[in-house]
């Protein structure tokens, strides 16, 4: 039971937060060839959520997004960034909320915060597998799960996937984010897949390779890949400097 | 003086909207060889600010921000889209809200909701300059000032703005979206110089046409334009149907 637990979420009192805004993380990796997604679960509640939460009401929008982050997965550290702002009147189903409370014999009352309407501001960061340390002494879960085999979700949070999704579909084209979640040396292959994997379809091998030598990101090393049984294969590594430029900038322009 | 007008903003009373949640509006022109944006100045306030309001309890957040953008400043039928959300909790100074209130002779109590502190979502569209009917029957101003010559505005609308411009800028890359504020037909020099004006640097003459015919997005006219004592130049006209979709895939992709 929750209730008194001044740490867990629900049991906050409504003059510390800032009314009505919430936010939401959609936080990927790249593991065993597939995107994944990080996902939380109240112990008593039977829907999955995206680890979320509510800013204080002292507290800087983008703070409290790697506070919430941190409190509800231990990660820190990641390159947060606002994706979509969701204000459909009826994006949450206050019913649903309610049962919630119930569950946890948080007293609910129609005053309760969690019982009103709330925005959300949707952050997105891809993040390296083996750099997280999943929240473990919580009664909440906290695990992985493919991006091709999210369940339903509370509230409008599948919406909210699938709008990063389509958002990082489109952006993946001018901003390479990606890279940073490859080794430090790596094929054109295992980046091409990656690729293929955030676009959810395949692309070209030689138009892929081409474009992407065409913009300087990665370099070309003097080592090849030798696998028992598979062709010598060209190795690379990619440009840092010129990634956190093309980062901000996108990766062609006028 | 305003007390007692309901549709005021500032008159409105608390439990009709939602708490913390106010949007701000980037809407920009190209009229006479200069990108302009539409600015709002309450009569009795010494600083103009962006077109910007707060959203009713039981509005969706986009519906909202057609609402005020109406209300402030007679625009309607325009493709209005989220860019970022600022959210830093000094981001008002609430004392000018308080001198605010009191010159209209608003109750100054300290429970005022103009007194607390709100998030603003920040929305952005380009409109043809002649398709506007800047409102007029209103106390406030509503006028269209040169992006060079954008004084200073109310709270951190100048950080708005400045954000707004630097997010066109990466994206005007990917994302033509100026192509619609050109005649039915155009010149080569004209699309170049919209776009030389969104990036506020010159571009290449050559280069610049070379992407924009590879893009399908421009056909070449069979006219040509005639001017005494200039060249004949050719036209082109902007393909509809290609421009929607490049408006929401971009430009290229792997």
């Amino acid at each position: 039971m929750k209730k008194g637990n001044k740490d867990f979420l629900l049991s906050k009192t409504a003059q510390y937060l800032l009314p009505s805004v919430s936010l939401d993380c959609v936080i990927l990796c790249y593991h065993e060839g597939e995107i994944k997604i990080l996902l939380n679960k109240f112990k008593m509640h039977e829907n999955w959520m995206l680890p979320g939460g509510f800013v204080n009401i002292d507290e800087d929008l983008d703070n409290a997004a790697h506070r919430i982050l941190k409190e509800r997965t231990n990660l820190t550290n990641c390159s947060l960034k606002q994706f979509y702002t969701f204000g459909d009147k009826n994006r949450i189903n206050i019913d649903e909320n309610k049962i919630l409370l119930d569950k946890y014999s948080i007293q609910n009352e129609e005053q309760h915060w969690f019982l009103r309407r709330f925005i959300s501001i949707g952050y997105y960061a891809f993040v390296m597998y083996d750099k997280v340390d999943l929240k473990k002494q919580s009664d909440d879960l906290c695990e992985w799960v493919d991006i091709n085999d999210i369940p339903a979700l509370y509230g409008d949070h599948n919406k909210i996937v699938n709008k990063a999704i389509d958002y990082l579909r489109v952006m993946i084209n001018y901003f390479p984010f990606v890279l940073e979640l490859l080794p430090d040396k790596f094929t054109m292959t295992e980046l091409r897949v990656i690729y293929e994997k955030v676009l959810g379809r395949k692309i070209d091998r030689k138009n892929f390779q081409r474009k992407m030598l065409s913009y300087g990101l990665v370099d070309k090393l003097d080592i090849l890949f030798k696998k028992k049984g598979i062709k010598e294969t060209t190795l690379y590594s990619f440009n840092k400097e010129r990634f956190l430029y093309v980062l901000e900038n996108g990766l062609s322009t006028f």
